[in-house]
């Protein structure tokens, strides 16, 4: 590895970006396949995928083709490329993880973490965490490809800037690049969490296609979303701000300052807040109880009620659900999206609760768009947000080169 | 033009439809602008055009070059290629035009129809329509280049067919593309109304790009969806159904068996029943008298009324923009377009109808996504449908070459 890694990505032509793109989406992919997804006929493909094994970027793998002489028929991105820096930066916690190239996990740390005291102790856990990675990986600096990085509020994607986001008062205008040039000297890509989430479905997807959401109800709502394959940011970057769309034009104020919307409706701490209620009022004895032994009462608490047939607990989950469904029946009737992947905190809620959302969307939705749509939790789990912050940070060098 | 019109597009390079898709875009091009836009180099620009010039297809405008030798600047279409014969289809009118190629109306009818009807007296009235126009132009069915026809549902695109249109019973599977085929020897294009309007813009925008909505309120309402530059369909062709999204939970009933529908609550009828209503109820005298007058109360009248003082005429059509604008801010914050141009025969409510609109958007949306937002009635005016339509056509036949 060491600085070597940068020169390998530097002098490369659109077509062999081109073809390395082609081989990260791909997983390991055949020859053959990925001639036919790229366009290219067999003996251009081969050409330029020699250039790209004796540069060092491209492997090898597999049994030798059975026609094609003495070549591997499978190729991936070379193993020592260096690694990932991955950081999923939450409203409360913080996931950390070394990625390789080929999107294995190799270590990762996960705490809780508040956005809200600022970048300066943030930060400092983030670099402290990955530099504690680096050393069980016996990993340098130096052999750090790229940073990717999520964060709960919208960025300005070329200056990896956030612009006025509502819930990390002190973050605006802050240079997360700058901040990390101290560590690393590799380009540093950073944007914003569902954004990030999407990129990483779209991996797992194995292809840059297609149009779907991807929505993160946690302590608040926001959406990812992949049009035609991309990532769509709209015409200022905030596309996606979902959480305030309004489902009850007499519900309750938000801190946004408008009435009904779903976030301050549905999200987590509308979950916790009307929970603890219930159990303060006596209309709950189970809730009560878990809030007179623990404390507290958080979402899983609420589900672990309903499931245990707490009629309260249940109610508050199906509302719960019922209010994020009639959201996502809005986004369902103008995007028609193929498929909607569930994730962050509250997806623990469980099943009661997704059903209540599919209920919710069926029952709002024209039919043609809801004839084939599926509405799932993200298979991709708690790694979601670490995993597209690698598919983030390897599609920026693959874009730009690998020098800072 | 008779029939070496065809023979004209057939057997053009990909690169000699990209000079022509350019010139279509920028209208009057000048050589240097076209090759900026197309990223060519002036001499290879200059080489196709050359091409396309003997071949009939474009032609040169304007002065000569002062640098370029005896080379006319400006570039456009061949004057001669043939018309677009475009029609417009809406639930209650019928507007069919015939286009030049440089997208100036030559003639046009528009008349009141129902789609209700069925396709066979409807598209009677089109064929008639199209051939009488044919016949005052002088010219022949082998002058038409290719046809354009926006309709009021949803379109497989590949086929041109109807897919379970809910306001066009009787169309489901009619084939309007073999329909006219006993009219003219030429590609059909067919697309849903919305998308059509869409293209209509994007035209006038004078460049295929940008992230934008354009929203019919009339009968329905629909919402034509651009993303970067691009018409989007959705996963099943069903993106921009917006007019059943829910606006008020308790909301009156819609026909599509949901409550609270903004179609069923602000679109055209909506506005016209709580007219009438008004009137029989002795709430509105001028609401009455008109009633009286004209045996009806149309959106426009009720417009009148309130730009006449009448405070029962000016609170319809508040509540109609209202609910129309909270509708559009759910869309704002999760698309955040650029701009929302509106159009259908409601958008002529006029200046209290769009401030209502525009006071609950930016009432709803967030900060970040209202920052530039623009809220327009379209510059198009009524002809919107057939120069989409004609947009539609003309692009049909440089995607795919001339023949039917």
């Amino acid at each position: 590895m060491t600085t070597q890694v940068y020169s390998r990505w530097d002098h490369l032509t659109p077509v062999e970006r081109q073809v390395l793109r082609g081989v990260f989406w791909s997983g390991a992919a055949s020859r053959g396949a990925l001639a036919d997804t790229l366009g290219f006929s067999k003996s251009r493909l081969n050409a330029v995928v020699s250039n790209l094994v004796v540069g060092g970027l491209l492997q090898e793998l597999g049994p030798l083709s059975s026609t094609g002489g003495r070549r591997a028929e499978h190729l991936a991105l070379a193993p020592d490329l260096g690694v990932l820096a991955c950081v999923d930066l939450g409203a409360t916690s913080l996931h950390v993880a070394l990625v390789a190239p080929t999107m294995t996990v190799l270590a990762e740390r996960r705490e809780v973490a508040d956005v809200r005291h600022g970048p300066g102790r943030v930060m400092q856990r983030v670099k402290t965490l990955l530099g504690d990675l680096l050393a069980e990986q016996r990993l340098r600096p130096e052999d750090v490809l790229a940073v990717g990085m999520g964060v709960p509020g919208p960025v300005e994607v070329h200056s990896g800037l956030l612009v006025s986001p509502p819930i990390m008062p002190g973050w605006e205008g802050f240079s997360i690049r700058e901040d990390l040039a101290g560590l690393v000297d590799a380009p540093v890509l950073v944007d914003n969490d569902v954004n990030v989430l999407a990129l990483g479905e779209l991996w797992h997807a194995r292809q840059p296609a297609g149009d779907f959401l991807v929505v993160k109800v946690g302590t608040g709502i926001g959406c990812g979303i992949v049009s035609g394959g991309r990532i769509y940011r709209g015409a200022d970057g905030a596309a996606g701000d979902v959480g305030h769309i309004c489902v009850d034009p007499l519900g309750p104020r938000c801190h946004c300052g408008n009435v009904g919307c779903v976030e301050a409706m549905a999200a987590g701490p509308a979950v916790a807040r009307d929970a603890r209620r219930a159990a303060e009022a006596g209309e709950s004895e189970r809730l009560a109880e878990v809030l007179a032994e623990t404390g507290r009462l958080e979402p899983p608490d609420v589900a672990r009620a309903a499931r245990e047939g707490d009629a309260v607990a249940l109610a508050i989950v199906q509302r719960s659900g019922q209010l994020v469904g009639m959201m996502l029946a809005s986004l369902v009737n103008f995007f028609n999206p193929s498929h909607i992947v569930l994730t962050g905190g509250i997806v623990g809620m469980g099943p009661l609760w997704l059903a209540s959302i599919r209920q919710s969307v069926y029952g709002r939705s024209l039919a043609l768009s809801t004839r084939h749509i599926e509405i799932r939790p993200s298979t991709l789990g708690e790694r979601g947000g670490v995993l597209g912050a690698a598919a983030l940070g390897l599609l920026g060098v693959l874009d730009r080169g690998g020098r800072p």
